[in-house]
């Protein structure tokens, strides 16, 4: 594990909800971070899916630790918006979240991301929501 | 418990989520709904605060539910599209998520919501979320 | 006219753009700006109403300002992002766009806004468009 | 010209804002759309760049048209909400604003986009915008 995978699993393994949720780092690059998620009834909707939070939730974090790949050394980063739509409705067995920087300046980095369901029946997974995120850099 | 309340309550507690979470209905009126979520380590970031995912679950909820509340009977709604902002380090003891209808058309309802947090030392609660959110009617 | 209109008036005055759709300044007060625009074929879409690139310009800069009459003297302030719904056709002989700030934090302002149709034949405005904006301030 | 160019066409046309903003349908593609604007001072800000209401202008034209050239036969489209991000001063001779379809769902479609700079003495463009769009389908 190199330093850059260091500093984000350090950090995603101190998120409680990460691990409530039953998230997992799955890729770790600079400017670009995968989270998957396996489905549980846990996680659920009123209809069965995967709640729209948790499909959020993942795809937050993913754009976050996106952005934190390319922070300076010390500095933290904060979500401060993101807007996110919802494709269709979030059926499969396990999801992957990819968030990834398209742009860092000094103070804000803005991300875009997608999460991809993947189901057992299935050979190509299907894109159930599309993020675009604004992360302010905090400085010490 | 009235009907408005009944079918809301009956839709939320299908929800795995909010149960995971320990969310709770604290209020439903026509096109208002509110849920509650103390503050847990199991719903953190990194940095021991609510996770912006948690918070974001809530205040989704609860504006598709208050989207519910002036849909058709026999309708579902489903979030299309939402906005957050995150205004302040999610810091509370309890979290309360407010989402109001805004203009509800035939097949969009448009809604805001925020999410105050109350602490056991502030008598005020500060607003730490704003979202704004797009919830689609499905006619059966 | 006192330093906070005078402030934001001569920064309207040179945008182009402010001039071309016809907008004009119609209240400055502490964390509120409102800017009025007439009508005019000029700026319609496809339908023959008002276009929503007009109805966004006019609130994006309502907001912006807004958030410049909270900013410190000598900061600019420039949007990072911002949404808007449209909620209904923007039919209408006159709009009004109305800028809120809703948080001023040290880097970046959060506002709300609205824009307003008046119709000659309707006493009381429709609301067309809501919009949640990031401002961010830029120090000198 | 093609069947598809001519529909588009046709309703770029009839929007007045379009022309007084001077900008030009470049390319109509099936789920894409390129609109092009000279830079001009009458569209500026107050400090000499392009507004961003001039930007968001034809990038939500340019989501809407690619929304439309995926539309059934007499269907119209009308956009319901979007949001953009700013990532820098929109200097340039030139903006290119791409609209491109990412899911074309019964009633509601989404976009995303982008605005290129050109500017005399560079050889690549930047992209100083992004957009995530919701256009509604409006069945005869």
């Amino acid at each position: 594990m190199n330093r850059l995978q260091e500093r984000i699993t350090t950090s995603f393994q101190a998120q409680g909800l990460m691990a409530t949720l039953g998230a997992e780092l799955a890729l770790v690059a600079e400017g670009e971070v995968h989270i998957a998620l396996p489905f549980s009834e846990r996680l659920s909707q009123q209809h069965g899916y995967m709640h729209a939070g948790a499909i959020t939730s993942i795809l937050d974090s993913a754009c976050g630790y996106a952005a934190l790949t390319m922070a300076p050394p010390g500095c933290e980063v904060v979500t401060a918006e993101f807007k996110i739509n919802l494709l269709r409705p979030a059926l499969g067995d396990r999801f992957l979240a990819i968030g990834r920087v398209q742009n860092a300046g000094r103070s804000l980095t803005v991300c875009t991301g997608e999460v991809q369901a993947f189901s057992g029946t299935e050979s190509v997974p299907k894109v159930v929501a599309l993020m675009q995120a604004t992360i302010a850099t905090i400085r010490p």
